[in-house]
């Protein structure tokens, strides 16, 4: 079958939903680390690593191995949600390298393994345990498609999908979102205020990083004065660290080291190591009130994302040194970008950790740059609310050789842009 | 680690929504075909088949083969919804080998790799297609656990776990459901009395079997009269075939040879063919309206599943042996189940095809057969309203033999139930 | 000014929302009993009676002359919900002469005075006191505009009106509205069946005699089963008796002699005996949680309708002859009816007590009758899903020849209406 | 019968929703301008004035004369929405006296007789002719008890009613309700970012001054940069004028010679004149959509008010000597309350016109103000979300020296309110 031929059956058959495979109209058939290759073996640099779902790179070796051995041996695929060794090491692990050290207590829901059944999951348990309908997300926040998650996500053209109104969710400025607006003080005014009109809220839904919605950094402060609010009014934290979580920002949780204790944690994307449909929810254990099978699901124990978690965990988080080299690639993707903004007036660095990327102004520059980028061989892609934030997501694993060159790429990529545009001016 | 420590950790670490595992509490290992295998090296029959997840058994010999070749070529495991060679061949081979056959034409959305996903993306659909809010529902329907699908959901301790009031659904009695009311003619009552209160519906969401209802199965004149309905209403059908789909019944889908041509048909569970989370929703050509991302997600494209649901279709679905076999089962699980429900007083056979089942009046009794066959070493659960039903959900590639000493099992632990419950009297 | 310019200034300057003075297009100028007069001083009998607003006649001289004296005395006329004599008066007859004698204990809430307003009044405390959402509403019904009310409000005209999406309603059959349903069963086993998807029902709100539905009378068989369905469920019974009540039907409310305790009751229409807006809700005492001003309005107290209201109890009610003349008429009425019916193939009668009618099959026979009628000097007015129910609305004291003669104005219509349909065929 | 007997009635048979009464217990008899007289012959100054539905205060002579002409003469009293001369009258009064000099064009809609339900039908017909359902409310609005005013009002008590979550309706600060929140900027910045999650709305619901919400005064540049924003987005602007309009700031309505053109403006309270229950919608012609009796209602023809209504407009509004008046009393009440408010530290003046008020800090002592000045014959209220603002509501028409009289008593009970804290600090 040619290339022209399959490209054909995804017209005829796949619906118009389809998304990324418009912008990288290729078919790839291998991956490995931080590189994908098409049929035509011709290879990428994945500077988009299944947004944020490929932290560890494509294909780990050692996670490969061990699901290798794991299907070989006819270890359970599909078993519900009942006890496997699969999902009991998994388990194991992540208490002991994950909520142990870090002096967490918290549950681990199976949910459906979408990080939109994370998020829903979590907004379920927020209402029933605070008797309260109202969730207070935010301005930009992406949290999934389905209708109680896509009520709290902002984009307009998402919600546009639902056909109808939704409803329960309240929408407040995320920190820096609106000039000249101090969100949490506005925040709290409204909820102090009786005759405001905002019903007491059950939770706030909010990322530390918001991925889609631009690459919003919260800072520390801002979300420590949440949480102080929340406490003061009953509400409590869903900390959505789907995108940011797993190391994306240097450590396991985006908001570690803030002194942020969430109630609820929806986690997703990088979860199973692998790039397997994994998610699942943190729930502080007296908030666990779920009746047995309250929130069911057929695909809540995906065994081979088991494995293939618990190998990552094993691998990455037995010690710092995970940590510490992403916060050095950090550290090396910030000084590139502020040289590759500069190239590009009143461009803005956006972001933090091996979240990072530049706002260029405008979705058709980012466009263009981003195109440009692919024709040399770097997938890289657009967020924020007008696309115009071209982001880095690039594997956490990937080789100092490799991710200086994507970033030559992209910095020869916005150079060309920004002389066009100056040119046509 | 032991058995005991593993369980340890349950109770420690995850959340009380889990439900599978309490009925049965032993670590499984291993699985092929019907047969699941303790950490003990104890085997057990599988009735309950991931609720219809594992048509083809547990670790299909050529499914498996054909994954461990993928991963072992590092095939791409995560691309987002980009284009791979293993996406291409599973669309090639769906249209090839069930739509062209049956004359169908669809496109496929991958959704989401949950049933919930595909029926949110349905009734978003449904909604944006036709301008109307309302979608009818049916008694003890199943649809889903995220806010949209749920509100279609009946159950009450499912519906519970929203806390909230759910909207946009008016619920119908299923055929059959209220004694002495014909569902079909006060559904038409309803919608050509403009007073009635009902709006206009977007769509009809129902599901040819109810699995998780009680094994109710609507006969062909009501499912065409709910067509003819809906047509002259300007609603759409989505036939909800999650659970009865992919050959339970017989044929690749459960409506086949009903004169039946749904708007949207939403599928997952046996779709993958090895139990892998996989998910989608066939959309007639016209109502693909989608904008791309639309209805997005991360993991809308999980590759192994392709490459195992391409070899599934390949293998059972090339001609119509494995159909027909299925309905040589289907016979002789009804002759069998007669026979076992002849020794409680009121028993009903419920369901069809190989999802059938035996209504012994209340869950209790259902409770104590499924726990005295698991103690037997049959893996087999309720379903209804009350859990009222004791379903055979086998494999469908389940050996003669095993088939029948699996249902022999069941049949000495009804007969001893029975018994029990005379005596008691 | 001539008759005709004002008519150009309703073109000119009312709303499109007008309607009865579309039927009637001439300017009434002064209304006496049952007689209303044109500007031309053409004289109408008015069957209309404001649609069981002026179940006493217009401008009785009692209450006229109270009212007169009333204002001549510079009383209270707006007063918010301040204690003034008038209202202390009202409430004595009315505790004095409807309550006490009746056995019933009740509360009364001055809601803004319209019967929407009493309506949502006791919608919100139903679902205060439950701590419930649904209502349970019935086919046809009609409970007002507001967008409470409204979703409890059975005709898909008006329900347009609202531009969005209704909710908190379920609808169930009135009593007889589909052909072979028992309603009260249907109900039952919805409400049984914890599969249903109805949740728990804060209460049922239905009208004893549905008026603008179509003149269906509820038996007392189904209304005492729905009370106690409701019990069992811990679901309220709202009953509305806003058109039915206030003598319409013989008693003071429509469901006295039926063994019925309705826990809400909302009161409009001809509550103040003249026809001034006035509304109100009576409360189980122990259901009586509303804080303070927590459902307020500015036109809560309209002492003017507290005088005329005072004064209508004291007339009509301080002993049982206006029930017995009530009922004399209702009988003349019945035997009328019937024989006008049998002019009209298929006819049928609808309704009881003094609000009765004949459905004639289809809403333009039904207009055309109601033409003919004005013409001739009678005003009447259609109800029902498609406007087919001819209903008879006269004041209860009009007197028995204005009351004959008019009912030979609709004989000669209907007759006529007749002869022309069965010589067009 | 005692005043004491008359206040067990209430208290045996009036629901516990009674408010203004338990501020004011004495049962009052007469009233004339701006004095109400009690049962016991006391005399009071009412500054309360209805709430602002009696602008021409009590019982004014000339409306008075008129309504005992019409009812003695056997006016039609209740008509439906039927035509009489009264009806005809007062639009024609209306569209000479107040629309065409004003180079107005709008539809008169006569709603149900409520404030309430005259913002019903405005959301109604915005969401209809828009085709959007979200109405953007503000901080501190009061719209109206009904479910769908009530999701626009923003007192939290008031929403507690409802007993359920409302919706529809997202709101907004009004201006200079947050600190350092230019609440204009942030409404455009909120419409403008596409991934704000505040979809396009179909109307802005404001008051031109915030009556119950604390006397908050919207200015000239404020409500034009509300239009221009709204005319950008495609919504409309409804201008609840229903407390502030008729006068109260001196012209016909609040926001004239503000270059402001709303395109819906529900008006009631001092509607009528003399306070008897009136409301209505004044519609710009192109979105008067409605089809006859879409949005219906038995008291939208309140004969009696027209016929108060039409003397009031000819009265007070056939030239401009009353709009002057009330400039001149509104400038003598801004010295009165400054002087007064400099007797309390931090007292802040609050309104403009003839709704001026002083927020005294909390809502303690302005109860204790008004307790106090009760006791010297004077009726006032508070306002403010937290009851904070003691407001003066005098008729427009009270008479120099009894309007000196009445902030002679006010400023004895603020200054000794003032004194006592003082001395407790």
């Amino acid at each position: 079958m040619t290339n022209g031929s399959k490209t054909d059956i995804y017209s005829r058959r796949e619906s118009q939903a389809r998304s990324y495979c418009r912008a990288f109209p290729v078919t790839f058939t291998k991956a490995q680390n931080a590189t994908m290759t098409d049929a035509e073996g011709r290879n990428y640099t994945d500077f988009l690593a299944g947004c944020s779902s490929l932290n560890y790179g494509h294909n780990d070796p050692d996670m490969k191995a061990a699901l290798l051995e794991y299907i070989s041996r006819d270890g359970v695929t599909h078993g519900l949600d009942m006890h496997t060794d699969a999902k009991a090491e998994f388990l194991d692990a992540f208490e002991r390298l994950i909520l142990t050290p870090r002096g967490m207590d918290y549950r681990f829901m199976f949910t459906g393994p979408t990080g939109t059944n994370a998020v829903e999951a979590a907004m379920k348990l927020a209402r029933k345990t605070t008797g309260r309908e109202t969730i207070i997300a935010f301005t930009n926040g992406f949290h999934g498609m389905t209708m109680g998650a896509l009520a709290a996500t902002g984009n307009a053209g998402k919600r546009a999908g639902a056909g109808m109104a939704l409803s329960g969710v309240v929408r407040m400025p995320y920190e820096g979102a609106m000039e000249g607006v101090d969100s949490l003080s506005m925040i709290r005014a409204m909820l102090e205020n009786p005759s405001s009109g905002i019903d007491a809220p059950a939770a706030f839904l909010i990322e530390p990083v918001q991925g889609e919605g631009g690459l919003n950094a919260a800072s520390t402060e801002f979300l420590k004065g949440l949480q102080t609010l929340a406490r003061e009014h009953g509400a409590l934290i869903i900390m959505d660290d789907i995108q940011a979580g797993i190391g994306r920002t240097g450590p396991f949780f985006s908001f570690e080291g803030m002194g942020i204790q969430p109630d609820l944690i929806p986690l997703a994307k990088s979860l199973s190591g692998m790039g397997l449909p994994f998610a699942g929810l943190l729930i502080r254990p007296d908030l666990d009130v779920w009746k047995p099978a309250e929130h069911n699901g057929t695909f809540r124990g995906n065994n081979h994302a088991f494995v293939t978690a618990r190998v990552a965990l094993e691998k990455f988080w037995s010690n710092d040194a995970f940590q510490r080299q992403t916060e050095a690639k950090s550290a090396y993707l910030t000084e590139r970008l502020r040289a590759i903004a500069a190239c590009v007036p009143g461009a803005r660095l956006k972001g933090r950790g091996m979240m990072q990327g530049i706002d260029v102004g405008n979705g058709d520059m980012a466009a263009a740059i981003c195109a440009t980028c692919f024709e040399h061989g770097l997938i890289i892609e657009t967020s924020g609310a007008h696309d115009e934030v071209v982001k880095v997501l690039a594997p956490l694993t990937i080789a100092q050789e490799q991710f200086a060159a994507g970033l030559d790429i992209l910095e020869a990529a916005v150079q060309a842009q920004a002389s066009q545009r100056i040119a046509a001016e």
